[in-house]
């Protein structure tokens, strides 16, 4: 079993919110084939100045997908782009699962993605997420959520424990643990511990 | 009291080895410029295969620098490459700090800049980086280890960790905890605490 993981950039994403992932992702080449896409195809500049090539999202038969959506301060403006939007919900409707960070559980609001559906987002932006989808049932401490294909997790770090614990889902707790260690991470693994909800409370 | 933070790549590099305290110092701008370069200036690929544009270093007058050395497979080309360790030696002779993570400190060990110092590494590649430095004190049981002017972590997270520890040594804990609550990141804030190197005894 292998997939093709897109990573969605766009300027001004969150660096943490794509490389935490990336690297989690990335120590299990022979299952995850990292594949950084932009709407054009262009160089795209993150919020603390990285620039990083991506490629246009390409069709490919006979391959399972995952998406991943990162927040960050480029979100503000992606939610008023129907077209960014739209691109979205294509790129979810193919991927077998579909996987948010931080602000990016905005867009995926934004695009109706998660109506009916539980999902978590950044404590500190709460009140303008949630805002982007009505219908969303909102959990606010939380430090990612799954229902179905659909994994949010809270602000930027929280991405890297939510990656784990998608692994432990599809691939058991034993390689989370080992990709973890791998990687000197002391993993989070209780997805409802969330000691920031109360910071902005 | 600002500083142009040089963070160097290589192909190669570990991707969260770079940013993760990317992402961290990235939360104060106007005290953290950062400045992506490599020995040539071209766009260098990680490991995980994220292609990033660079620049050549360039001096200033009137600034002080703070040298970055990630680690990754590329450092074992590296450490044999004579131009490369002197220009690592030339970065740091130049810089106020010099912060290495996971196997970077190789690279620091071979350009003889630990010295008589304390210094860790990635626990996994422990033989192998201690082997470039002889004359290192190397300290096995750290999450990160502070000598002068420089700092070593063990493993690509451990540099998260250590960077808050070094925001907290030249800005204080305030803000060294401030920043980390800003990516709801869980701090391990003791450098003597590491879960990692008792898997590879």
């Amino acid at each position: 079993m292998s997939y093709i993981v897109d990573v969605l950039l766009f300027d001004d994403f969150e660096t943490l919110d794509v490389f935490g992932p990336v690297e989690i992702l990335g120590k299990l080449p022979d299952i995850f084939k990292l594949n950084f896409i932009s709407i054009d195809g262009e160089v795209i500049e993150s919020s603390q100045r990285v620039r990083i090539e991506s490629n246009l999202y390409k069709e490919e038969k006979d391959v399972e997908r995952i998406l991943i959506v990162p927040g960050g301060n480029g979100t503000r403006e992606n939610v008023s782009d129907e077209s960014f939007i739209s691109f979205i919900r294509e790129l979810h409707n193919r991927a077998k699962y579909t996987l948010s960070i931080c602000t990016g559980s905005a867009l995926l609001a934004k695009a109706g993605i998660l109506d009916n559906k539980r999902a978590t987002t950044n404590k500190k932006a709460y009140k303008w997420v949630t805002e982007q989808g009505e219908k969303v049932l909102w959990v606010e401490e939380a430090r990612w959520v799954q229902d179905g294909k659909l994994y949010t997790s809270s602000g930027v770090s929280a991405g890297m424990d939510m990656t784990l614990g998608f692994i432990e889902d599809i691939l058991g707790k034993a390689k989370a643990l080992e990709t973890s260690q791998r990687i000197e991470y002391i993993w989070n693994e209780d997805s409802t511990y969330d000691p920031f909800y109360k910071l902005y409370e």
